[in-house]
């Protein structure tokens, strides 16, 4: 009995082991290239495309879960941003943690939008926008920000300024380093109460 | 001779039908699901894959014939705009007459950036692109608009703006009549001189 517990335990080790792998080299090579195959996802991560297969049935199951891993991540990070005190400040230390895990997800959600349904996109973003949308609507309380436009607009500016922004980065058009300044005073002009 | 010629000539006409059949069922099924694969398109154009891969050898081919199609005909619907006088009134035109295409466009342009290299989607918006730079840069030059910002990056939020009311438009938090107004107002409050 014990033995076969080990075994089973052991078993269960290599099989989160080998998702972990695989999810790893999911990142990488969808990142990389987006129309990556099973069969180059399996060989980036060292494992067979039975294994593979064993764990994510097909490509949009694989993408599901790395879309979510990678939202997750993001979202672990963004938790560890202070958003309390003044709101303007709050949003602009949002900002400049942000806008690189929105531009390193940018991809990933890239192929997730072209393979998911867009309820399944929306849903894995809902925590990400919770935070953003306290933070904005605590604004539009005290006055920091305008109110008269809805907070769901603001929400999807501000998302559409961070993911273009990673996109001019990566075309070369902005360098990294004025970003977070070109992001910030974009998201103020759209804020700031006239 | 003249038979030969005729049969080719027909054999010729035949190919630009299916092409054309083939062009419209990728924009319809991957507007409607964006994984639909080469059989399904195929399916939908009422031609067999034979046929739809001996005119695209793979399901990359077509998307880039899709998304070239997709954004030549809106651009050619933009060149109707008139974009000469005032550009404040000019650009507002614009986007009245825009913010549909590129909602339009938004599922298909989502499965090409999964699946062509960035380079091919940027010269595929070099013709509309530089449509809207050049009023954007007319605008700067009178004291229209502010030119203490790259154009670049006015041009880049003002097209991720437009993508975001499609979206959210799709979401339900937008209702389809208020989207031209929400557009122009947040483009202006990025575009006013302060």
């Amino acid at each position: 009995m014990v033995r076969t517990t080990a075994a089973v335990g052991a078993k269960r080790a290599d099989a989160v082991r080998n998702i972990e792998r695989a999810l790893d080299a999911a990142v990488t090579c969808l990142s990389a290239r987006p129309s990556a195959t099973m069969a180059e996802i399996a060989k980036q991560a060292g494992i067979g495309r039975v294994t593979l297969y064993g764990h994510f049935a097909s490509r949009t199951e694989l993408v599901d879960a790395v879309v979510a891993r990678v939202v997750e991540r993001g979202d672990e990070a963004l938790a560890q941003v202070d958003l309390d005190g003044d709101p303007r400040a709050a949003l602009e230390r949002l900002i400049r943690n942000s806008w690189r895990l929105v531009d390193e997800a940018r991809t990933v959600v890239a192929v997730a939008e072209a393979e998911l349904p867009p309820e399944r996109i929306r849903s894995l973003h809902d925590s990400p926008a919770a935070r953003v949308q306290a933070l904005i609507e605590r604004g539009r309380d005290d006055g920091s920000f305008r109110d008269d436009t809805p907070v769901t607009w603001q929400i999807a500016v501000l998302h559409q300024v961070l993911h273009g922004a990673g996109a001019e980065v990566a075309a070369g058009r902005v360098a990294p380093a004025d970003a977070p300044d070109l992001i910030t005073a974009t998201v103020f002009d759209l804020l700031d109460r006239r």
